[in-house]
């Protein structure tokens, strides 16, 4: 089975931050791509990777990148693919750069901004999945027990003070 | 033809910031629905309104609000449709508290965020068309058309001095 | 007796945070109901709650939650009775996200904000109690003892070179 | 009939932001007195008259102030009675510092804090009415019938595009 | 001999934050007085400290707060004495709060304000011994010896290489 | 008489904001000198002000300037005078930058800084006026009848609903 | 002559805000080359433009973008040419986000950020003067007689109060 | 060889920071000279420093501060040399104190501003070699030598989960 998602992110060290959305995708049976891409310091192969996306069978890309980062907005001006940003919390501004950065692009090319972090990361990987379930019955029941489950684990769990 | 994507909003005064959403929507032949549902004015009609959306036909939900801004993830909470958030800027503190209610999701419940303002608008609609054109080449061709067209329209006014 | 305060929040993680609110009342002899009602995980719970919030004869909620934080605001759109909101302190934002999320509500649904974390959650209870204690003259006289005492301790230590 | 609430704000030019919080408790007949209260150029005036909020029958009281905004948090020292401030919008900073400076309360005298502006203050006096009506059956019913209005205008406009 | 400074702060907490003020006045000879005032815990003793503030010989006052930061402006309210605020680092807010709490001062009643912490606290030690030294030629000297020194330490380490 | 006061500010167009410091100096009979002298663009004249503002019998500088706001912190290097310093309200930030940039100086030097703006400029003057009283019981005087007229102002006019 | 600056913007409506930079290239007599390069809308354009600047005899770029800012760091990417960037001054949050996109790069591809609007426009230009003049004598005596006559005309109109 | 650039920071503890601009300069060669010069503790050396500046053959001046960061700005405005400005990471506000203070020059003195932090002091190096190589061939290969190595290693460590 081909990769429906391609996660890439701008850097090695945004990994730990980016990992949680191959979790749920995993959890959930979404078969996905992981790869390293810089808009700095490797702008031509992300120029490259967002032209051949589509041939490529990838129906969604999940971008992370902290500071100023350009990763997710680049490869949503070079493919009409769904592009979704995860802001990764950077050192000095905690992650505010980033956000404002992926979330503020201008008018005719767009982003879908989640949450700065791992949080973010997981709900992108979430909403990739919400995307491909349009089109996938299988996938849409495994998310809606997957919801049903995160819901019933704070039903059973009602009191804060428990262990 | 159904409309596939409901584009909501906490207020009529949302509207203006929002209409951009409908044009390009409108532009690319994507059927909408366009409603008024306030998360505290009427809580009840935003359970309801997410609670129907898939059987309603909609594929994806675009939801505006302003300042603390509490539509888009509440309507998230409540489906497993994708749901996009425009942050309408705020009076006061220009949308940034828009943006961080939106943006700021948990772990579990995901909301692709926008822009501030009607860019933003704009962008979810021409999102919400990339999502449906993963299982609609027409739209898809469509959307290919109107990037070129965007490109070809900056690329034909090279100088910024013209009139 | 019944509890007059309910005290809910969006996570376990909060209850660390929200203590102190319990601490306050329990000193002063309120009684309180503690409750994890997510905004995001438990929509449904969280109307129910909302709903049922009168009858069950609590006079004020108190709701605390962190980054989007929708809990107090939805609940607020749901009651009648007064609902107090503590930011809880956010990871990469530390709780500006959660102070805008609760504080900047549209004019028709409100709710009483308190300060970001621990300090915003006893003041939380101390302001439940605050309330209550406009019906309750012994409660009332409990309160003017904690504030002559609280007064007294920082003119008992006016030198804070003293160990 | 007594003023059960008291509003006052740091100077004149506050009345403009303040004015909607009278509209609302007259609307639902609770009486409630105006004046102009100084931090900084009357804290004698401040002092007397939060030590006499009590013994003069207010219940609540609503205090509005803008930039280093002290008023609020300081009545709040001096009084056991429920205290709510309305951040008010500031020429340089928006309102940010006058939200800071109300809200950021330390441990131990607590501020219920509402929006920046005219939309706190409209909320400032709904909170006091909801306040109230925890011992006023009439009170409450008409807070209901204001909350199921603004409910139904809501529902009976639903499309934003409707003049 | 008196004591011309008055070092005041809302809590023991905050004496970390102060000491260097009085290692700058202890290392130029200026006595001062140390005291815990809280606006908001004792309200009435700072009503009393400033409206005595004259009489008791002090010339010039420093207040250090943080969060909603209401001492320095307070005492400027109540007494003609130049008074000096230091914002202290707050936890959620890293003294953003505590610096717009006292910085924003409305028009007629003037703070002046130093830097977040404890290179605030020290500033505010050296100003006052700055506008004392206006009046006392030997303090004048010993400022201008201190001024010597400090530069000359930076002159004789060129180097930031060097241990 | 000599000007006591200097009141320097980093271009023309910072006047209308300045201003008010030397009406409430007029006011109160405190002879003060204007100038602009831009860190900037005028470094030499800033050193060379500096330099002799003691010899020129000035005991106060007041420094306001906007953005990258250099001019007080530069002043307070290079003179052992009490320093105020004014943020001139930005184009783009509002003044944030102008407070931040003048505020945030390291130990060692200080500037007591006042609000953005011309409520800023006011207090500079203010302020300098107390610090003058210090060694001027005609001026402390003046400055205690001023106090007295504000406060009174204010009592007049209690009621914010009057024209 | 052949342009030796290039000077790029993301849209046409930046031009009001960056011609300043053509005013003071033109009147130290520096040939600038003038064109609008969209990062996300003409993203190939954008990498050509880059590929081709040294041979095409640039040897500063200077951009300016606004929003989600990528277009200059996207050229820093890919040309080894100092670039130097200008933050737009955006509709909702004035530029804060330009210039946290810009200024915030990640190690190994710099950009010089110039500040918000037009005054780093024109100090754009001027520092790309600056450079050039390194191995320009004649230009470097232009600057520095521009620089004598800014400075004289500051020393010439000391009084802020003439017309 | 004499050195070409000048690395200068406001304290000995901003070398920690600083570094990295040395590291850079020295794999590409370029002899620079570094030095502790403080604009608050010591103006008369930095107006020296500066005067000095081109006499002494540097070609660009990089200079590193935090908080009220006025080194950068002061050098440029007394040299006509560029001048890179790096905001060091302070306590507080965690640089965008810095941050404001070295971008938001006003029209007329330029500094070209680098990210907060190490990574902007890199890039200062970076960039002044990139200004360097303008002149100097064999200084540009190695500037295309270093960038293509940046690159490829990323190129060579596509996946982020590998060690």
């Amino acid at each position: 089975m081909t990769a429906k998602v391609a996660l890439i992110m701008g850097s090695k060290s945004d990994w730990e931050t980016m990992r949680p959305a191959t979790e749920i995708m995993s959890e959930l049976g979404v078969e996905h791509h992981v790869e390293v891409v810089s808009a700095h310091r490797t702008p031509d192969k992300l120029m490259e990777f967002a032209d051949q996306a589509i041939a490529r069978g990838f129906e969604v890309i999940i971008a992370g990148a902290g500071g100023a980062a350009h990763l997710p907005g680049m490869v949503a001006a070079k493919t009409r693919l769904p592009v979704l940003g995860v802001p990764v919390q950077s050192r000095a501004l905690s992650g505010v750069d980033s956000l404002l950065s992926i979330a503020q692009m201008p008018k005719g090319i767009a982003v879908g901004t989640l949450a700065i972090g791992s949080a973010g990361a997981f709900n992108a990987g979430l909403l990739a999945c919400q995307i491909l379930a349009l089109q996938d019955a299988a996938l849409a029941s495994k998310l809606d027990a997957f919801r049903v489950k995160q819901t019933q684990d704070v039903l059973d769990n009602p009191d804060p003070r428990d262990a």
